[in-house]
């Protein structure tokens, strides 16, 4: 069977779903690896890297050249309607939000994995390409803020006096937030970080944080995962976060709740009660942002209250693909090692009584296998109705 | 005696040369401090915070409103022109670079001091603005390398597989190489440096490095800096180094040779030989650059000779300036502490039997003390006639 990697058309995304490396590992299952022309270029990988590797390099990949399909980014509903039924895709497919796609591929037929549903268990970690790319959006968003910040992070003891460290504060203490608190600390910054789930506080203090203890009631989901908050507890946690973000030199917003909007951390009042050159990241920022008033993809400068200055507030806008190269060498080995789970003899058949397998599931022979996306298709189409 | 802070009018300098923290110095010694409006903006000091350290804040600073005019970058020969006799000017001025400037100055029968004179004696450290910021330097350019480079600095041990850690080559390794060589161990990297003097080798190696140890005669210039190589010396230098920048992920080179150009360490093939993604960040871009073909304040894509791709060649230029707030507070503090120096009962009066003041000191009573440059701007005179 022959397996495709296109060339990510969403603009901005620079990450690709197989490298050289995986190439390898795919073609030792038996399958045949088909390249579109350019696909690993922005990650460091050339068109000849690919064919050393053993793929077949092709100017145009289309859906009748292959059984198997990897992308990154979630298929457009055009594009999945072009699949013949059976082919199987494997890559990140935003079920929650992308309903028109995961229509399109039942209505299709394809068999569809999503990244984002591989259970979170331990035989399974190394295909969770959530895990992989927090850990660079993590480590990213730590560069970004003190590339912005006019001061130093670290403590630094010279002649000329001391500079003391960075106070840097991170919110939601998931994957990304635990990689930024260590590359904050790596940086020499003194960090703090808080998270609606108590179960954090033991990770946090071992990346180096100091973990904040507000004064509300214990919020953890299934899989270990935040869930939302009621409103007037929400209003509370803000109210207790105040005093924190304000004393903050540098402050990363990461909270995430998966398939909803993300949560408001951070008013526009607390940005505006920190000091002038304090600088603002909400990784958060595509999902609706964690802080009020941010613009994904841009730095807004948002004046002081006390009218000396200003905030840099940064809305983080694909962060993984600012790092392709190891973004995407991550991103292809859990690719390849959810396609090794299902291949045997050079064919990939998928058993559906693996956990993994049909966790990650999405749709399948004519139905939405994953119960919450096909309950919100349907509640979609009977609204449109 | 008043001192003046004028808001420095180069573009791109965003450094003071007071904050609010030496207005409080300054006015414990009996001295008057008068800011220009806005001086601070760019470090994050507001004039309020100016008044409320002490100085008057004045629309524009004249230079007959002052005794004493402190400054980040060299004077004009204009301004330099206007000064009355007997004022006294601190602040960086370049004199080998600098000589109209450095003329005016001793026409005008001002005291100017230049902080690059200070000389390099442990008495003297609190007022080295070359060392403080040149901290800032190696600490930043690390940051816009890793902001650059399209994987991660640190190793990581990950479920989807081990990512090394990124390889790291300074060159040069005073004030700004060692800084960069700890920033970048901070960050996780394997780092690896070269300097021409050996004694930086213990040195590179406290801060976390490997010292290159070519097969080259040792140089070592006056005060602990280097100082020119010849042509065929050179030439060998950078054969030897060719290897270690073609296995470099990221080259930082920061070798200057004080009132010269920068000596070319790296040619363009030795940058062409590094592999795609690669980073080269030159600090010595804005004296000549350490790379061939580097351009100030740029950044250069250049093929790789594979054909494979890009090296990211970037002339750093103000790199101090790009972080106002710690850059200003240190060079402020060395003023100040020069001034400190050279005041007794609220009036500023040099002590030339002082070695520091008279090191430091480049024009006075209508002559250029400092012997090198007073040969230069007589050099400079005769060629023109």
């Amino acid at each position: 069977m022959r397996v495709g990697i296109a060339r990510e058309r969403l603009r901005g995304e620079r990450r690709v779903a197989a490298t050289p490396e995986t190439v390898t590992q795919l073609t030792a299952l038996g399958l045949g690896v088909l390249v579109e022309a350019g696909a690993g270029t922005e990650s460091g990988h050339s068109d000849t890297s690919y064919t050393d590797a053993g793929a077949t390099v092709v100017p145009l990949l289309t859906p009748g050249d292959v059984e198997i399909f990897c992308h990154v980014r979630p298929l457009t509903p055009e594009f999945a309607g072009t699949l013949r039924p059976g082919t199987v895709t494997l890559g990140l497919a935003s079920p929650a939000s992308e309903l028109a796609t995961v229509a399109a591929l039942a209505a299709s037929g394809v068999t569809a994995f999503a990244l984002e549903l591989v259970p979170r268990i331990s035989r399974a970690q190394s295909m969770d390409a959530l895990t992989s790319q927090s850990l660079v959006s993590g480590y990213r968003v730590v560069l970004e803020a003190a590339i912005r910040f006019p001061r130093f992070f670290p403590l630094y003891m010279t002649a000329a006096g001391t500079i003391p460290p960075a106070r840097v504060l991170v919110l939601g203490a998931g994957v990304a937030g635990l990689q930024a608190i260590a590359t904050a600390k790596r940086l020499g910054a003194r960090v703090s970080a808080y998270d609606v789930r108590p179960a954090s506080a033991d990770e946090v203090t071992s990346m180096g944080g100091t973990f904040v203890n507000l004064d509300l009631d214990a919020v953890e989901g299934a899989g270990g995962y935040a869930r939302e908050l009621s409103e007037d507890r929400a209003v509370r946690q803000r109210e207790l976060l105040a005093p924190y973000v304000a004393a903050a030199d540098v402050m990363i917003t990461t909270a995430a709740i998966p398939g909803r909007a993300a949560p408001l951390l951070v008013t526009h009042d607390m940005v505006t009660a920190m000091r002038p050159g304090s600088v603002v990241i909400d990784l958060a920022a595509e999902t609706g942002g964690n802080v009020e008033g941010v613009l994904t993809g841009q730095d807004t400068q948002v004046p002081t209250s006390a009218g000396d200055g200003f905030v840099t507030l940064v809305g983080m806008q694909d962060a993984p693909s600012t790092m392709p190269a190891d973004a995407s060498r991550l991103f292809a080995k859990n690719v390849a090692n959810l396609l090794a789970l299902m291949t045997a003899d050079g064919a990939v058949t998928p058993d559906f009584t693996d956990e993994v397998v049909a966790g990650a599931c999405l749709t399948h022979d004519g139905t939405i296998r994953h119960e919450p996306t096909a309950a919100a298709v349907a509640a979609a189409v009977t609204g449109e109705n």
